[in-house]
Formats: structure tokens, sequence, C-alpha cells
């Protein structure tokens, strides 16, 4: 079924016309009368249309969406070069996550000023949305920047369990870390923490606002990170985790890692 | 420390002069006297030489390599359209499988003739090498394909815990399968299993040859498998699984079951 995000959902019982980016979408889908789709608000709330003509849509029931993962996971990627944020980002939708968070490291080759971020970000957002639809997402992930890497640190740094992937560190473990995590209140340590009530649709920023359990998956660019940033990290509460004897490009880890995690809560 | 994949360990004490295409990347990386590099023998086992001037190397004592799962994960994925192959053969490699092995299903829309497949597969092995210099990896997977999918089925069924993904399945999750297979004798599922002997290099080519407990992951393509298709993969064997409620491109699914089960087995 076809899936289209609308700022809001129409009434049951109503007409809906596609409009804009949607109706472009649907007119390539080539829709046919009598097939259905789904219109979702983007923050969890669904509803199917049936195609009268054209791009007239009959408006059935809503309901909550499906597929959105209970704890919110953002990931957080240190500017990579060319496309490789764009790979980032359409599968970490595909995956689950809730928010996209970009950064400066000292190893970064690539740093986009302001006015080219600003367009980057378009770019990506407009990823995120195209991935959702097609993962059935409930929720777009936001994607945003940081310009220092400091405020990086203090955004994740807030999150539940706050990780930090580091090609040096050989001790600890994503598993061990996750472990722990589950296992602080006897495995009930996601049940502890504020959860949305179920009439509640989830935040479409993702931002949990007090609501969900949150994990920041946070990642170098190629060069990884430097000595003094693990410091740094570390001190404003990151763990520093090894995601295995193997090394992962900068591609690859976060993309691993959010795929580890979605294993270790239970949503795949 | 660069890694270069040569055919057989010269012994430590000696000299070796890199040739071919390890010149030739040796050349790339500029490498100067003093450095050192990796020679690893693509079977689990490797030596450290120092550069004397050139592409001439002092050797010292080798070593089995680190970074070899104990399990052998076997990719097994549909060809894909374009260049998608490639993508998932380069991670699948640095992820830590064993072997990458294509098949055609029905819906298959790529499917390469006798004799560009052949071309094709010289190609995949070259990027899993360089993959696995990259990710440090002590064994270069093989890449291969069977010409039908029921021979790819009879392959894949004989791994310990044979599993296929498709999206129409609900109810048993890939963590299921992989919690039934690990509990199966109290959490000793995989000790109870043939285990290479320390002594003994991994197979190069990963085929276990009963020495080591084995796992396949089977993946679609773009079309996913026809119903057919299903109910034949299950009368051969295989687990039908489910990878959650979010639908994952064919080439995202196959790296994120390969994350999921490396963390279950804890490699990562």
């Amino acid at each position: 079924m076809a899936r289209f995000f609308i700022d809001e959902l129409p009434l049951c019982g109503t007409e809906y016309t596609l409009t804009g980016e949607n109706a472009e979408h649907a007119k390539v889908l080539r829709l046919r009368p009598g097939e259905e789709v789904a219109l979702c608000d983007g923050r969890g709330s669904e509803c199917v249309g049936t195609v009268l003509e054209g791009l007239r849509l009959q408006i059935s029931a809503s309901c909550p969406s499906l597929g959105e993962p209970k704890t919110a996971v953002r990931i957080y990627i240190a500017f990579p070069k060319a496309d490789k944020a764009e790979h980032v980002i359409q599968k970490a939708t595909e995956l689950g996550a809730a928010e996209i968070i970009l950064f400066p490291t000292a190893f970064c080759v690539s740093r986009p000023d302001e006015k080219s971020l600003k367009k980057k970000l378009e770019r990506w957002q407009k990823i995120a949305r195209s991935a959702a639809e097609q993962s059935r997402r409930g929720v777009i992930p936001v994607v945003r920047a940081h310009n220092s890497y400091t405020a990086a640190l203090r955004d994740a740094a807030a999150a539940n369990l706050p990780i930090l992937f580091y090609e040096n560190e050989r001790a600890r473990t994503l598993r061990a870390a996750m472990e722990a995590f589950l296992g602080e209140t006897n495995g009930s340590a996601l049940d502890a923490l504020p959860q949305p009530s179920s009439n509640e649709a989830p935040s479409l920023h993702g931002d949990g606002a007090g609501r969900q359990p949150a994990i920041a998956l946070m990642t170098g660019a190629e060069g990884g990170f430097s000595e003094e940033e693990i410091a740094e990290a570390e001190a404003a509460g990151m763990k520093i985790c090894t995601l295995g004897p193997r090394i992962l490009r900068c591609e690859t880890a976060p993309l691993a890692a959010l795929s580890a995690v979605m294993y270790a809560l239970g949503e795949m």
C-alpha cells in the first residue's frame, strides 16, 4: 500500500485530494480507482484513503501507525565525505531511528558552511521523508545538525543511554552497555522509564520531551575521534564502547549499531 | 597498520618483497622505512613486516588473525539491481560474514547470464578482498553464486541455523529464532557444535567442513519472495522469520540481519 505523509489527517467519511509532492508521487505510482493508500501525519497516526478518481480519495477510520519503536534511538554521526550522509539517513530511517543528528569533529574532512548546510539539511530531510514512506514508518525522523562537537555531546549525553563508539576502545562492548542498561532494574529499565501513553502519539520530533526512553549512538567520521575528543566525551557522560575487532567504515558503523540496538530492544 | 593478503606467509626473520596488486597498493600508501604492515594469508594467520626500503619488508613472528567470528555467518542474497550487490558484499565483509552467496528468484529483475556472472564474481571477490584488508579481517569471504533458487535453498538449509527473511511473516522474529538456537542446550548450543581446534586456521572458504557452526541468512530481491518460494523454503528446512514491522530495502535487510546476529553471538 502506497504511503503519503500529510500535515493533518482528514476526518473519516470525508474526501481528500492529494497535493504538491504527494500528487507528483501519486502520478508516478499511477493509482487506480478502488486502490487503497495510507495517509500518515508523521506523528504516529494514519488513515486509509480509497482512490475515487485521479488524486481524490475517500477517507476511512484512522488508527495509530504500527512500526514505531517504543524507544527513541538517535543517531549522531560526524559529517562524512560525499554522499555518505544521504546513505546513512536513508538506511537509519528504514531501521527505525528517531532522529539523525550531524556534527563536526577534529578529523572531519567535510565541513559544510552555514549556507551549504541549510541546503543539505533540506535535502536530507526529504530523503528521510521518502525512506519513511517506503519503509512504512509512522514518524519521519528529524534530521538536524550541531555546529560544534561540544554541543553535539551535550545533546547526546542527555539520553538515558548515551554511547560513543571508538575504534581504540577494547574492553567495553555495545552488548555489555546494552545489557547493563536493560538489566538495571531486573530487565525492566525500559518499563521504569517514562513511556508515551497509549492514546498519545509519539512526538514528531522524537525528542522524547520526557515521554520516551532514548538511546544515543554516536560515531565518528573517516578519521575517527581524537584522544582529546574521547576525553571530552567521557567527561560529558558518554559511555565509550567498541563495535568489535573489525574496523567498520564511518557509514557502516552507525547502521550496524542501530541494527544491533533494535535487536536488543526486541524490535527485530 | 596497512594490511596485505598474500598466498603464503614468509618465514620469521626472512625478507619479503610486495608484488602485484599489493605493490600497487603499497605505492599509493607511500610506506616509509620503519613502518609496520600486516601480511595475512587470508586463512586466519598473519605476520608483521617492517618496511626496509621501497617494497622490501623484514618479517617478524606470525600469529593467528584476530577479528574472525567463532561462528560462520553466511549471507544468501537474491541478485539485486545495479550496484547494490557490491554495496552488500563490501559491508557484509566488514561486518564479519564468512561467505556471500547470490542466487536468482522469481521476482529478480537482475538475471546475469553465465558470462556476465563470471565477470561479476571476479569483481565481487576483489571487493571482498579489499574490504577484508580495510576492516582487518583474517579471512577473505568467498563470493559465489547458484544458478537456481532450489540449489541455493539446499546449500543454505545445511547450516545449523538456516533463516529466510520474509516481509509477510508476522509471528517469528529473528530474535526468537536466535534465542531458540542459542538456548537449545542451555546456552551452550555453540559449544556443543564442532569448533575449529585452536591450532587450526579457519577454512579460507568458510564452508565449515564440519569444523565451525554456521548460520545462514537469506533475503530476497526488490520484489521479495513469491508464496511458492516460501513454501519451497519451508519444505527445505528454512526457518521463515520477520525483521520487524519496518520494510527494509533489499540491500538493507541482509546487513541489518548480519549486524543483529553478530550482536547476538557476542561479536559486537
